[in-house]
């Protein structure tokens, strides 16, 4: 009997992190769990099947724009809105596992059933935003734009964080961002 | 031996549906070939696996949107761009097939399958997009905002013409979306 221990799901990402770099479609559930010491089963009480693993916590994420969102003062204008959105999510950005993300990234690229469940994801993301949007009063196509903006945001802070040389912060970064969309998304014509 | 026949590839897509209406976990490929009346190896050499039977011709959207980039006048403003992308992809829609399409969108909600394999075909459009407005000149975040916006305008103009109770002219329906979403995004503050 596996006896109990903290991080344990932490210690099944490592390992199948480090597995599927040298291959995703050859490892197995049971051969993340030997390698973080545990048993298969304490896999799949955690993660309900292989890819799901590198996506522990990406619904997290939402939740903390939806979160913002839903705190943003009645009349906020639309940029309000997206700043609040990537301030909250980007806040739980962790900066000690900021290389980790980015060999994540990198496995993810590759590899296509992987990358089908960052876009499934990703859509479920958009979807939770663009109603906590809605619900805060916007109508017409102004939920949608604003959680497509949301989410490019997000993606080019994210690629610039997991991508940079050295560690940079990541609501830095995320600041950068949001002033080049709003310059970009003010003067379209 | 299978004789020729024209439509092969439509007479497969009709009699998936239908099965897959019916459910799609258990309909095999064998299934699909045998409605159509033709091989499963007829099957196979049109379509790679069983998913793709129901995403055939859209990369046809992208290379028309592709083109229509490529062909905007030089300075053309970020609308134009828009607007040249939407009505050259909306163009392709067969008002024949309205109600097929309509179907065909109802069972790729219900299956997380489709809905992976169309999130994957939405991205792959979306980064063809982008390359095509980022090769016509334009830099920093707009070729992302405005793939972003194309796609948005798609996606409403597809869902209305699809859910709409009558047969409604996609391009007029694109106008309206066109005109929407520039209302939206030129009063974003």
């Amino acid at each position: 009997m596996a006896r109990w221990e903290p991080n344990t799901g932490e210690r099944l990402q490592e390992a199948a992190l480090d597995l599927f770099e040298r291959g995703y479609d050859k490892t197995t559930a049971a051969e993340i769990a030997a390698r973080a010491g545990t048993a298969k089963s304490t896999f799949f009480r955690l993660f309900p099947d292989k890819r799901e693993v590198l996506f522990a916590g990406t619904g997290e994420l939402a939740e903390q724009a939806v979160t913002a969102i839903a705190a943003v003062a009645p009349g906020a204008t639309a940029f309000e809105v997206i700043d609040a959105a990537l301030r909250a999510i980007v806040a739980v950005f962790d900066p000690e596992k900021r290389a980790w993300y980015a060999r994540r990234q990198q496995v993810i690229d590759r590899n296509p059933e992987l990358r089908e469940r960052e876009l499934l994801k990703r859509q479920a993301q958009a979807e939770a935003i663009t109603a906590a949007i809605r619900a805060g009063g916007h109508d017409g196509l102004t939920p949608e734009v604003l959680a497509a903006l949301i989410g490019l945001a997000l993606n080019a802070t994210y690629t610039r964080w997991t991508s940079a040389p050295g560690d940079q912060d990541p609501a830095e970064l995320a600041g950068k961002v949001l002033a080049e969309l709003r310059t970009t998304v003010t003067t379209l014509e």
